[in-house]
């Protein structure tokens, strides 16, 4: 079987290109024998890399520009045509690669990749789907930083995705959707949440033709028991959902920490380090821009190494099981329907 | 010392009238010696409380109305001027009970409030303050829930409001501000967010007069390490980032459980029992409706037992500390000085 093709992007993140490249690296000591991992960067940020890891295998491709992590999404695509990002998204337009990952600019990733890359059928605007742990299984969340505006008809098409991915990646034949909101009677919220409710409710018995059940509000609270497989909102919610997700988590594993090493407690503990792994946000995948037709992962969390490495296995897992693909196909036989 | 008397509404929760009433009865156990709690309902409410709790000690007051859980707060204070929110509010307004307490609705409670109680100085639209624990202390998060919209003169407001909270509730003599955002550059969120940001930059050196420290923008998964005092946001963003930490800290404690108890461990061990109570948020006090002159406080969480007899406690200590008067004479020395 040909080796799945992974390129990397160093630039343009909270960390350094040392960490990432640092991270795949690590990916590529633990896929290589169904990965060929390469990173892209400026030339500078390569000397930087080469001088800490010598002789390290991994194929360098250069790209001239970076675009900066505070910099206007828009500009940067009319500005830099030759930033990494651009290279990299344009290589996975051209089959050059097989999945781009990057911890840069989730706007400028979304534009680029919306630019270049053909959107999958009857989706106009994609979104970042990121997947949580909760009592039962994983909810899938999407929009989590791609749009920070909506309509309501992006939110239809943010479950649309999200129920295919659901069919696809976890075969739950019948995913349940809910709409994040701060109640669950059709009158909470803002004014747009409200007439997004209605549009679903209009269309309710068009998805559960095709095995997509619409369950209305959600709270964030009750999101946890596990009793949605897709949860949609805006991407601006989305991402402060997520990374308040993270920050607690990451809160409360410190006070375990603090509390029962006093006692010698967490070390000894097998089921302590269990536990630490499964609520560590950096061990879970990155989140996939979905609704566009390739690979693209944005690295979750702080982009630290083991981020990147887990968004790596994250974009290796999405290109074996074919993910893409499958998703499209179930748009297509969605909007035949209509 | 004359008691603190604290007004009850059971009405209109997610939860039951007698449910409440037993937070209430235990309040009152805990608390006799320092309050008198009285309970509002309608009649047929109290039937089932005097049915189930004989010659229980607390006082009732009939209100022949309830406002519910999903009716429109402004039809609800146009048509339900008999409510137990209203009457209960009224009281509160005529100085016949020093504060009250309510599970209901949250867009209710604001509108009566500011209908019938005098605004802070240079407040035009109250907030509901929550406080969450951090690895340093306390951080006083606004607004809750209490508004949907928002301009950037009330989220500057909200940073008044909570900054004064912060120095008179725990002493903090230069409180720092921080606005949720989902990065940390300027640029970062909605079009509102930026011009809120440009805002407060326009006001840092009037704030800094006053000992106030605006710090910029704040992502949720930063939050937890202690370093802003007063998080300010709008009310649908901070209810769904209090509800995803009411949500997360819940599903901690029960995968520890499920782990734990195998072992029984849990049981066992009281720094687990610590821990749980620590992170269990129906243990906190409810949210102060802060910006009117009164203590109004919201019954946090899901209106359990537990929560009640918090979200009384909290009232309690509010009363006690004489917090509203405190914070309007900050507000007002603020506002003097422009």
């Amino acid at each position: 079987m040909a080796l799945i093709r992974i390129l990397v992007d160093l630039m343009g993140s909270d960390s350094s290109p040392e960490f990432l490249y640092q991270g795949a690296l690590q990916a590529h000591e633990l896929l290589k024998n169904e990965c060929h991992i390469a990173v892209i960067g400026t030339p500078q940020s390569f000397e930087l890399c080469k001088l800490q890891y010598e002789n390290a295998p991994l194929e360098f491709i250069e790209a001239p520009e970076e675009v900066l992590m505070d910099e206007s999404p828009l500009l940067a695509v009319r500005r830099k045509q030759n930033s990494s990002m651009a290279v990299g998204i344009r290589r996975l337009k051209e089959n050059q690669c097989d999945a781009f990952v990057s911890a840069g600019n989730t706007g400028a990733i979304n534009a680029y990749s919306s630019i270049e890359l053909n959107k999958l059928p009857g989706i106009s605007r994609p979104a970042l789907l990121a997947d949580l742990p909760t009592q039962k299984g994983k909810t899938s969340i999407l929009d989590v930083g791609a749009n920070i505006s909506f309509r309501p008809e992006s939110f239809f098409q943010f479950a649309l995705m999200g129920a295919a991915y659901q069919k696809v990646k976890r075969g739950i034949q019948k995913p349940k959707i809910g709409l994040l909101n701060i109640g669950v009677e059709i009158r909470k919220g803002t004014r747009k949440l409200q007439t997004a409710y209605t549009y679903f409710l209009e269309r309710k018995d068009l998805m559960e033709k095709h095995q997509i059940f619409f369950e209305g509000n959600v709270e964030s609270r009750d999101l946890f028991d596990g009793n949605i497989d897709v949860l949609v909102t805006d991407g601006f919610t989305g991402n402060v959902f997520l990374k308040t997700t993270e920050g607690v988590s990451s809160f409360i594993l410190k006070q375990i920490h603090k509390r029962f090493l006093k006692q010698d407690l967490s070390e000894k503990n097998e089921s302590f380090k269990e536990l630490e792994k499964y609520l560590d946000y950096e061990e879970y995948p990155g989140a996939l821009l979905i609704g566009v037709d390739g690979v693209v992962v944005k690295c979750h969390g702080s982009s630290s190494m083991v981020a990147m490495l887990s968004a790596i296995k994250g974009a290796y897992s999405h290109v074996k099981s074919d993910i893409v693909p499958q998703i499209k196909r179930h748009l297509e036989n969605f909007h035949k329907l209509i």
